[in-house]
């Protein structure tokens, strides 16, 4: 493996660095100024309404300090609300709020665009290998990683 | 693909977290500093002596706005060298230290350990079909990417 084009590591950053650089090009040109990350927490709170902060960073699997910057951009645009949680009234537990929906369904078909393009080059059946062996690495290096997704309460 | 975790996107995102993750874990362990960003330039410096920043950005597929931040960190640490071209006296060529060169060559075993973790959930034929998708995707994205790897000169 001395050669960096045969590298996990090298091939994770660049398949990175060309997901984002699509989504952010279907993004915009269907008019929505939105994130991969913003999209995700969106997506998450949309399928998990009333979870606090720790829980949606653990869904994500985004690290704690970094979650709130997303959430505080999220709810500067409106799109996300915080609310004090029913159980504890020194937590906060978030929500979609009308916008935050209608910007979830109005950006899923640039967000479908974007996932096809990003593995346009390979076959329908490399599609599903790819995202089944994507899945299994990620799963077995989870337990091992310092930002474990973690699951619903 | 309404859950994200069979997109593409968040998949790409969370395996490159965690090879980030893995590899300063090896690296550190080793006793080094160094970014898998760095550890790339450094490795490519060798194959290619004396070329200048922007071919180094191509060939690692680095925009050439943030390579110049990489440039500067490794040149501090006395790994990485700035010449002037001598061809043009205007242009700067790149290359390894002496100290560049016993770094690469120390830390390569931290290397290779992390990639091997990186994918150590998959089967050694399934690490090889996982490589030839990656190779095959970026390939075929990266033609209409905004930063495209470019052949050495």
């Amino acid at each position: 493996m001395h050669d960096h084009s045969d590298m996990p590591g090298h091939l994770a950053r660049r398949f990175q660095q060309i997901a984002v650089a699509i989504f952010h090009e279907e993004a915009e040109a269907a008019g929505f100024d939105l994130t991969p990350v913003q999209y995700v927490a969106l997506a998450v709170l949309r399928q998990h309404p009333g979870i606090d902060q720790a829980t949606l960073a653990g869904l994500i699997a985004y690290d704690r300090t970094t979650i709130g910057g997303v959430i505080d951009r999220l709810v500067q645009k409106g799109l996300m609300a915080r609310a004090i949680s029913p159980k504890d009234r020194r937590a906060h537990v978030l929500h979609l709020t009308e916008a935050g929906l209608a910007t979830l369904e109005g950006i899923q078909p640039a967000v479908e665009a974007a996932q096809r393009r990003m593995v346009a080059g390979l076959e329908p059946a490399e599609v599903t290998e790819f995202i089944r062996l994507f899945r299994k690495a990620i799963a077995a290096a989870t337990e091992r990683s310092r930002v474990p997704a973690k699951p619903a309460p």
